[in-house]
């Protein structure tokens, strides 16, 4: 039960450099993005293949030790943070693509393959693999696929879930499970796929994964729409998802209060109208075939009487197209410049996002009418980001401290409204509380059963997702 | 602990319309639709609401009755046959389509609602439900997402699994769980909705669902192709979804026994060609766009000299296409006029459908040379459906004797190739010695520790899909 005699075993079994113990080499390991959590582990093993990460998790099963795996740490949550005693099990070293089969529009490739290197991979066949998001060049496929990620193509192609064929998943006592299967249809038992994906670690520990390709995109037209309001978004996509035969690609909603934002701090943003407008939709269009006029495709449909539209500017080239992207992708970073930020990640059904809005707006103000909400996000999906920046000249530490308050409220219009309050970061350490303080008692029973099955020593990633499955961890003291 | 008892509290509690317990009542909901199976059953509770289901579970519990749930009873692999001490859970009075939001793109539909029923109410609002299959107007969605069905559009829209964002379930104790979510994006749990679906009943009994909708379709065009081999198909296809933008809705192949049979059996079948051919395509584009032109763009698609077609038509209008449809709708009856048939519904990776096909092929005739090969299906899902007639002139039973014989050797083949011997049709009865005799162990294990997590008495459709959780059930004697 002794941690030398582990850390012993590990080396032996894995080679020296593969397991850190110094605290300069796995202080990266317990940096945690928001600075929201103060990271510690015992050590941090980087086995080379599905055999070391087997292995790994068997010997820290047989001393005790609970084990945290980790892709590119760019999580939002803090499912891959570790405590005293833990050994953080990193997939980096897993980083082949196994196989691209281009006939079968599937990719085989290791969890440790960086989002980047996984979408280059299907380029060079003339094949798109659609998750994207802005930390691709530094996350995981098994990370992404663990958390269930989303982003900015979810709406065309799904979430990372309905991307993958096929799994190879390590369990918590260090048996492979094989369900690397490239097939569109098998009905020969449980889907248990499904459960690994999105289960944060906690569950077992992903190692390969076959995912879905698509044909490579050849035209693409992009438009920043201002509108009135929300409403006019969630009708303008539903035209448009037909008027395309379900081309769009990307539909992103943005308040005002975010686009001054990134125009104000944002790098290489301007103002995109003469005119001052409440709501930006920035929308885009992709299509495979050899010809295609998506630009006149969308203008024909944004010059409809019947469109909900104020104005309008299609981009002529790639780089007018990547200046409206900007204004889109510059609000997260411009955030910082306008002082400390509460994130909620929420969704409802599309239909209700105009209604989550005004709402969760109201109970903001009505806690701190100082407070600047910033919604902005994937429309289309109903998920938007409803982050809250601090009043101007406010302490931030202070600002801060309400973490919970302004959560939680908003959490509870997002559930009012059949909405959840975990839309496409997951839970992590973040908010098993809000799992046990909104989640219906008959779905805590299940889950906590599917991890008492799979799981039942408790030694894969505690705390995280199931909250009465904490095990030994406590959460660690926010910081800023 | 009585059958009395228990049917006397059921009637108490449903009401005496809504349990049938005379024979003449039963029959219905004990044929099978193959005659493989000969069924029994104490009684058919047919509750009308999502309570009565719960209350059914609840009751049959306490007297520790197996519940077996039925829709439609259209399956193929007996997964809703009942023996004697079983109650027969019918959903069909749950039949309501609980709302329709076309914004949102989705529908809630009670599992009782046939297919077609849901089909339609989607079509009402200019929405395309994608899933569609033979049996459409018998067949209920609750058991198309009980076993998670296939049908002709998977290759573009997915298996009956892709195409839920939601579930009410009862448990095996009889509560509900309400995960009835409209969303599109939701991280906030572990992912129990993909483990009810396909599972048969056997983990839970789906009482209602959130259906994903799609843009109705405009324009269509539809092809028949001739080709020389299934590898052109596989070249074809891939071609045909970069073309146009993966429109391509359906790609069924064809050899040319099966199509020979649906000329000579079928009704209104015709010679498609002046000549004979090989193998045969039915591929067909659909779009929502209010202009497209898909007939010119397959058309062109089709006379790239780099197209590897020998003969193509295209449907000048409504009437043609359906010509072409008949052909493939027309096999599976077809083949009744020609005998015996032993069902294979198998699939592999895409591009190993032409070595599927040859390897499976050559396996039959080793055992008997006189088998005829319908090899038919969706070869975009790398799903055929290799069926055998028997003989000219041999005896039926003689032939069907031989089933197991002959499916073990093909789904041999198909495992050899990394595919699966059960593709879209379920495990059902037929096929839990299958699975515990090819799949990993590992994966069994795992089967069955989530059949004791959700349903440790093994009262839910005892017998399906795991095999070591039978429990008292036994196999009833196959027919013809």
């Amino acid at each position: 039960m002794t941690a030398p005699a582990l850390l012993d075993r590990l080396t032996r079994a894995l080679g020296a450099d593969a397991v850190l113990t110094a605290p300069d080499a796995i202080a990266p390991y317990l940096r945690e993005r928001r600075g929201l959590y103060a990271g510690a582990a015992v050590a941090v093993a980087r086995p080379g293949d599905t055999e070391g990460v087997a292995t790994t998790v068997r010997l820290c099963a047989e001393h005790g030790a609970a084990v945290v795996p980790q892709g590119g740490n760019t999580g939002l949550c803090g499912g891959a943070v570790a405590e005293a005693g833990n050994v953080i099990l990193s997939l980096e070293r897993l980083d082949r693509i196994r196989r691209v089969d281009a006939d079968d529009f599937t990719l085989t490739a290791e969890a440790g393959c960086t989002l980047a290197a996984v979408q280059q991979a299907a380029a060079e066949v003339d094949r798109l693999f659609p998750l994207g998001y802005a930390a691709e060049a530094e996350c995981q496929i098994g990370g992404n696929l663990a958390t269930n990620a989303g982003g900015m193509n979810v709406l065309r192609y799904g979430n990372a879930r309905d991307l993958v064929l096929g799994l190879e998943v390590v369990l918590g006592d260090g048996r492979v499970w094989n369900g690397l299967r490239r097939l569109r249809k098998d009905n020969s038992g449980y889907d248990l796929r499904d459960l690994f994906i999105g289960a944060e670690g906690t569950l077992g520990i992903i190692t390969a994964a076959v995912l879905k390709l698509f044909p490579a995109p050849r035209h693409r037209a992009t438009a920043l729409v201002a509108l009135d309001d929300p409403q006019a978004a969630v009708a303008l996509l539903g035209q448009l998802r037909g008027a395309s035969a379900d081309a769009v690609t990307t539909c992103e909603l943005m308040g005002r209060t975010p686009l001054a934002m990134a125009i104000a701090h944002g790098e290489g943003c301007a103002e995109p109208f003469d005119e001052v407008h409440p709501w930006y939709l920035l929308v885009e269009l992709t299509s495979s075939r050899v010809h295609d006029d998506l630009p006149g495709l969308l203008g024909t449909a944004l010059n409809d009487p019947a469109a909900p539209v104020r104005r309008w500017r299609i981009a002529a080239n790639a780089a007018e197209a990547a200046a409206l992207w900007r204004l889109r992708n510059q609000i997260p970073p411009a955030q910082k410049g306008a002082g400390a930020s509460i994130k909620n990640d929420i969704s409802v059904p599309v239909s209700r996002v105009p209604v989550l809005i005004e709402q969760a707006t109201a109970a903001v103000a009505e806690l701190d009418p100082n407070v600047r909400v910033c919604a902005f996000g994937h429309v289309g999906d109903g998920n938007i980001h409803f982050n809250l920046s601090q009043p101007e000249g406010a302490d931030p530490q202070a600002f801060l401290a309400q973490w919970e308050t302004f959560t939680r409220r908003v959490h509870d219009v997002a559930l009012e409204l059949e909405g959840s309050f975990a839309a496409e970061h997951g839970i992590g350490l973040l908010k098993p509380g809000e799992v046990a303080r909104l989640k219906d008692p008959v779905e805590q029973d299940l889950m906590r059963r599917l991890k008492a099955a799979l799981d039942p020593d408790g030694r894969l990633n505690p705390g995280k997702v199931v909250p009465a499955c904490r095990g030994p961890i406590s959460r660690p003291a926010r910081g800023a």
